[in-house]
């Protein structure tokens, strides 16, 4: 069922000092930070051949990105998203397989403006798994 | 400098209890466990189209993935890893640029039996990055 890995996403604690470090140490193809206020991020993406590292920092005062940056304040890899071709059909199998879906187990428009949906990381060996309808 | 995203790395309790989640539930063509004694990892490969999930769970009594574990019972995303096309060329640009190589600062065979370094997760926002010479 998944598809490609759409990105790895890395919340990081200072976005600028972050995106330098992928720019100018690794010398990878970066963007310009971009503020997702619906989705309580600002991101910078991180152009691979093959994939995206997304770079997450909290905007706002609500971000779902903060709580995990106050656990982790020198930043982490938050989660790993993977393609799937109908968003609705992974969702029936994700709960018939007696996976959670988390929130109210519906999907949502995500940062791609594409419908997504987040399993539970208990289920995933600790590990947040973001599917996204490709 | 920076090339594909070569793998993603999760470190799991239950080895066979992961496969059959990416297998089963996910859907992902996986391969048999590896054994890989030096590097002291049982691995088994998530295939996708575009790059590689790879399980591991400590083998032997001295796996470099045995604390991880011990602090993250779960399981949890360990590392990513980058490829590059000169593994010399990229630690001598890592040290210049003050980021720091694990170990005594040489690569060393990998896992894919290809010369790897290991980066300093404090100089990269928290996420252990595993160099590969491509």
């Amino acid at each position: 069922m998944i598809g490609k890995l759409n990105h790895v996403a890395i919340v990081v604690p200072d976005l600028p000092a972050a995106t330098a470090l992928y720019r100018d140490t690794l010398g990878a193809k970066v963007s310009e930070p971009v503020d997702l206020a619906p989705h309580g991020v600002t991101v910078v993406f991180v152009e691979l051949p093959n994939t995206k590292i997304e770079l997450l920092h909290p905007f706002g005062e609500r971000s779902p990105v903060a709580p995990f940056l106050a656990k982790n304040p020198s930043g982490g890899i938050h989660h790993v998203c993977y393609e799937v071709d109908d968003i609705m059909a992974a969702r029936d199998r994700m709960k018939a397989q007696g996976a959670r879906v988390l929130g109210d187990g519906e999907p949502k428009i995500g940062a791609h403006d594409k419908p997504v949906l987040f399993l539970h990381p208990k289920d995933f060996c600790g590990t947040l798994v973001e599917l996204e309808q490709a």
